[in-house]
C-alpha cells in the first residue's frame, strides 16, 4: 500500500470517526436534556449501531496496514498528522488485543452492574454489587494483561486517560498531597474561626439562579452563539465540535452557589473544548488532551477563580443586587468565607476544595489494593472505612454514604478518579504560572475575564489533543506537574482564611 | 444466495437503516429546537455521512441479489417481511437507476437553490431564483425518464409520496374539488353574514398559551410520557420510533387559536406516530405509510375535530378559564364562527379550511404545467396570478407573496402539494365512517376523545406503512379516496355557518 493511498484513507476514516463521534454525542445529550426515558431502547439500537460501525471502521487489516505505513513514514507527516496517527495506532492496539467476544461479554457486564450498583446503592446493601464488582476486576485484570503484558495493570488503564502517567508518579503525588493537607486540615478543624454559612442555604428563586447562569458564563468569556447551556441532573460539558460545545448546570433553591459553582465548573471544561484550534476541526485532535488536564481548567475556573476572594469581590455587588434581602448585612469577605468553609464530609462531590483530593486518595488507594488483589472484594467497605478515618478522620455511617457512591466502577472505570486530583494540582500550577505572567487576581478583580482566558487558549486550549499532558505542563510553565503549587496554595488560602 | 442468508442479511441492513433514520431525526430535531446555528458545519458533515452510509447499505450489488432472492420467494414471507422488501425494492430502484454523480449534482443545485429561493422572496425578485428552477425542472425530468421511462414524468413523483397516485386519478379529484369548491366561495362571499373575529387577535399571554398546548395533546389522547413537545418557527411532527415521538408548536401573542391548531394539526400526527403497531418497530414500515394519510391525520384533528361545532362546545369552558377577560360576552359559538371564517388569501398556510385545497389547485395545475413543459418559468408568476384570480378572486400584490411563498420547489419537491389537499379529503372520508359507526360528534361534545382515537389506531395508524393508502381506504371505509365526502362537509358546515 502505497503512503499517499494510506494517508488519503486514513484521513477519510478519521472524518467518519469524527462523524459517528459528534452523531453519539448529540444523541447522549438529546438523552440527558428532555428525551422521553421510555425512548430509550430505539436509541440503544442506534448508539449500539454506531459503535459496531466505529469498531469496523477502526478495526480492520486495511486499517492496520496503513497506521503501518504511516507509522514507518512518520516523518513525512505534518504534526497534525502524525499525532493523529499515533492517537489511532493506540486506539487500534486497546481494541484489537482484546477478543471480541470477551469485549462483548464485558459491555454486558457493565450494563448488568449499573443495575445492580443502583439497587446496592438504594438497598445500602454492598453485597448486591460486590459480584458483578469482582467479576469487573477480573475482566479489567485480564484485559490490561492483554494489552500490556509486561505493564502493572493500573498503569495501562492510566494512560487511557492521562497520557503517561504511572502509578510511581501518582504514588509521589498523593504522598505530598498527603503529607501537606491532612495537616492543614487537623489545624483547620481545631480552629477557633467560626463561619456563619447559613445564609447561603436561603431561599434563592430558581427563576433569578437560572438568569443569571448564562450571565455568569458571559463574564468568563464563553460564546453563547457557539454553545448552549441547559439543565440537567448531573451537570456535564458535551464539546460536539468548536462550534458547539455544550453544557448544563442544576439549581437548587436552597443553595445560592451550588449551580453558580456547576456554571462556572463546566464552563471551564467548555471553555477548554470551544478555544480548540480550528486547524484541528473536524480531526480526531479537536478534543481536551486528558482528563486531568481537562479536569485542571473546570477547576481554575470554579476554585481558583470563582471561590477566589478578588472575584468574589469583583461579583458580589451582582448577587447583591439579585438577592438583596438574603444577603442583606452580608459583606463580600463573608460571603467568600462561606463559600470556602471547610467542613470533612462523606459525599466525594460534596466535598470542599481542600477535603476533595482526600476523597480522591481513599479511591486511589483503593483502585491499585483492588488490582494488585492485596484488597478482596469483600473486605472492600472495611477498607473504605479505614482510610476515610484516617484521611478525614470521619466514618460513613453506612455503605450508601461511602464505597457505593459513586458510579465509576460500575462502568468499569477504573484509573479514573485520580486525574480529579490531578486536575486540582494542574489548575494551581497554571494559576500560579498566570500570575506571575499577567497579574491573574489583578485582572480578576477589575472583572477583566479576558486576560486570563487569552492565556488559557494560547498555552492550553487551542493545542487540542496535539499536545500531550506532559507538553502542555512544560510548554506553559517550563517544568512538569509538580504538586507543591497545589499545596501552596492550600495553605496560603486556608492559613488566611483560618487564621494558622 | 440461499433464501435464509438473504432474509437473515435484508433484515440485519434494515435494521442499520432505521439506526440511521433514527439518528439523522434526532440529528435535525436537535438543530430545529435550540443547537447554537454556527455549529452547522459539523452537522453537515455527520448527515453527509450518514447519507452515503445509507446509500452504502441500500445499493450494492449484494442488496440486489438479496432483494431479487426475497421478490422471487415472497410467499415464504411473512406479511411485514415482505411489505418491508417491496418497499426496499422501490427505494433500490429509485436510489440505482440515478446515475450517481447526477444524483450529487442535484443535490448541489437544490442547496444553491435554497438560497437563491429566499433571497428571492426576500427581495421579490423571481429573476433571482427562476434560473435555479429551470435546472431544478430539468433534473426532474431527467431523473423520471431514468427511473420510469414509460410512465408521465409527474406519476413517478407523486407514487414518491403518495403510492399508487397519478395524474388521471387527481384530476378528477381536483375537477371534484374545484366544480364544488369555487361556486361555494362565492356564495359566501357574497353572504351578509358578519362574522366578528377581533378577539381573537387579542393579547393572550404566552405563559398560558404554552401551557394549554400539553394539556390540549392530553385531551385529544396523546401519550406525553412517550413524546415531547418543545417549540420551533415552523412547528413539525418527528416520529423518531413509537415510544419517542416529538412535536412542536409556535406561539403568537396577538392570535389564542394559532398555537392551539398548531398542537391539534401536528398531534394528530404525532398520534398516528405513536400508535402504530409494536410488531413494526425497529423495521422500515414503523412510520405513515404516505403523505396523504399522514396528513390526513393532522388535517381530521386540526380541522374535523378541533374546529367543529362540538369540540368547540366541550372545550370552550377550558378558553373562557384561562382568557375571562379577553373572551368576556363571546359565546362559544362566536368562537366556533371566528375560528372558521372564510377569506380568500395569498398566502396558503394561512389560508382556511375552504380556501386551502384552491392553493393547492394552483399549485398541482403549476406543476403539471412546468413538467408537462406547456409552462415556461418565466412565464410561471403570470400563470399563478392568472390561476389565484380564477380560484381565489384575488391576484398576489407581488411574487414574495404570490409564486414565491413556498419552499418546497427549491427542495426540488415536486407532487408533494397534493398530499394536503388527498389529506383534507380523506379526513372527511374517514370522519364521515367514523361518524356513521361510532358517532364522532356525540363523543367530541361529551369530550370523549378516546373513542375516535380507538378508531383511528385501529383503522389506520396500527397499520404503519403495512397497508397503501388504497388498501387503508378500502379497510376502513369499504371504498378508495371519494372527494365526495369533503365536498358535502365542507357544503355542510359553511352553507349552516353562512346561513346559504
Amino acid at each position: 500500500m502505497s503512503y499517499t493511498e494510506s494517508l488519503q484513507r486514513f484521513k477519510k476514516n478519521s472524518e467518519k470517526i469524527c462523524a459517528i463521534n459528534y452523531t453519539e454525542s448529540i444523541l447522549h445529550w438529546d438523552a440527558s436534556t428532555g428525551a422521553p426515558r421510555k425512548g430509550a431502547p430505539m436509541r440503544g439500537e442506534s448508539l449500539g449501531f454506531l459503535a459496531m460501525l466505529n469498531h469496523e471502521i477502526t478495526i480492520n487489516n486495511e486499517a492496520a496496514t496503513d497506521l503501518d505505513t504511516l507509522l514507518k513514514n512518520i516523518d513525512r507527516l505534518t504534526d497534525i498528522e502524525a499525532k493523529m496517527v499515533k492517537k489511532a495506532k493506540k486506539e487500534f492496539d486497546k481494541l484489537s488485543k482484546i477478543p471480541k467476544e470477551e469485549l462483548r461479554e464485558f459491555q454486558m457486564l457493565i450494563n448488568k452492574a449499573q443495575h445492580s450498583w443502583e439497587e446496592a446503592r438504594e438497598k445500602n446493601d454492598f453485597s448486591i454489587f460486590s459480584p458483578d464488582l469482582k467479576e469487573i476486576i477480573g475482566y479489567l485484570r485480564k484485559f490490561a494483561d492483554y494489552r500490556e503484558p509486561e505493564n502493572h495493570p493500573y498503569n495501562v488503564f492510566l494512560d487511557d486517560y492521562e497520557e503517561g502517567m504511572t502509578t510511581d508518579k501518582l504514588d509521589k503525588f498523593f504522598e505530598t498531597l498527603r503529607e501537606r493537607i491532612v495537616p492543614l486540615l487537623k489545624k483547620i478543624t481545631q480552629s477557633k474561626v467560626v463561619i456563619e454559612k447559613n445564609f447561603l442555604d436561603f431561599d434563592y428563586p430558581l427563576e433569578t439562579q437560572r438568569a443569571m447562569a448564562p450571565e455568569l458564563l458571559n463574564i468568563l468569556g464563553f460564546d453563547l452563539s457557539r454553545g448552549m447551556l441547559k439543565e440537567s441532573t448531573h451537570p456535564f460539558t458535551m464539546g460536539t465540535n468548536i462550534d458547539d460545545v455544550r453544557l448544563t448546570s442544576r439549581y437548587d433553591k436552597n443553595n445560592v452557589i451550588s449551580g453558580l459553582l456547576s456554571v462556572a465548573h463546566e464552563g471551564g471544561h467548555a471553555l477548554y473544548e470551544q478555544n480548540i484550534d480550528r486547524a484541528l476541526f473536524n480531526t480526531t485532535l479537536a478534543t481536551g488532551t486528558s482528563l486531568g488536564i481537562h479536569e485542571s481548567q473546570s477547576r481554575i475556573y470554579e476554585n481558583n477563580i470563582f471561590k477566589s476572594q478578588e472575584f468574589i469581590n469583583y461579583y458580589y455587588p451582582e448577587l447583591l443586587k439579585n438577592y438583596p434581602e438574603q444577603l442583606k448585612n452580608i459583606s463580600a469577605s463573608d460571603f467568600y468565607k462561606a463559600i470556602n468553609r471547610v467542613e470533612p464530609s462523606f459525599i466525594r462531590v460534596d466535598a470542599d476544595e481542600l477535603t476533595y483530593s482526600l476523597h480522591i486518595m481513599v479511591r486511589y488507594e483503593t483502585e491499585i489494593a483492588l488490582i494488585n488483589g492485596t484488597l478482596e472484594v469483600d473486605d472492600l467497605p472495611e477498607f473504605w472505612n479505614k482510610k476515610m478515618e484516617e484521611y478525614l478522620g470521619i466514618v460513613p455511617p453506612n455503605n450508601s454514604m461511602g464505597v457505593l457512591q459513586d458510579v465509576h466502577w460500575s462502568h468499569g472505570l477504573f484509573g479514573y478518579f485520580p486525574t480529579y486530583a490531578l486536575g486540582s494540582a494542574y489548575a494551581a500550577q497554571f494559576a500560579y504560572y498566570m500570575n506571575r505572567e499577567i497579574n491573574l487576581y489583578d485582572s480578576i478583580i477589575k472583572g477583566d475575564m479576558e486576560k486570563p482566558l487569552k492565556w488559557l487558549n494560547e498555552k492550553i486550549h487551542k493545542h487540542g489533543s496535539l499536545l500531550s499532558p506532559d507538553e502542555i505542563s512544560i510548554s506553559s510553565c517550563n517544568e512538569l506537574l509538580n504538586p507543591e503549587y497545589f499545596c501552596k496554595y492550600l495553605e496560603d488560602k486556608y492559613n488566611k482564611i483560618y487564621q494558622i
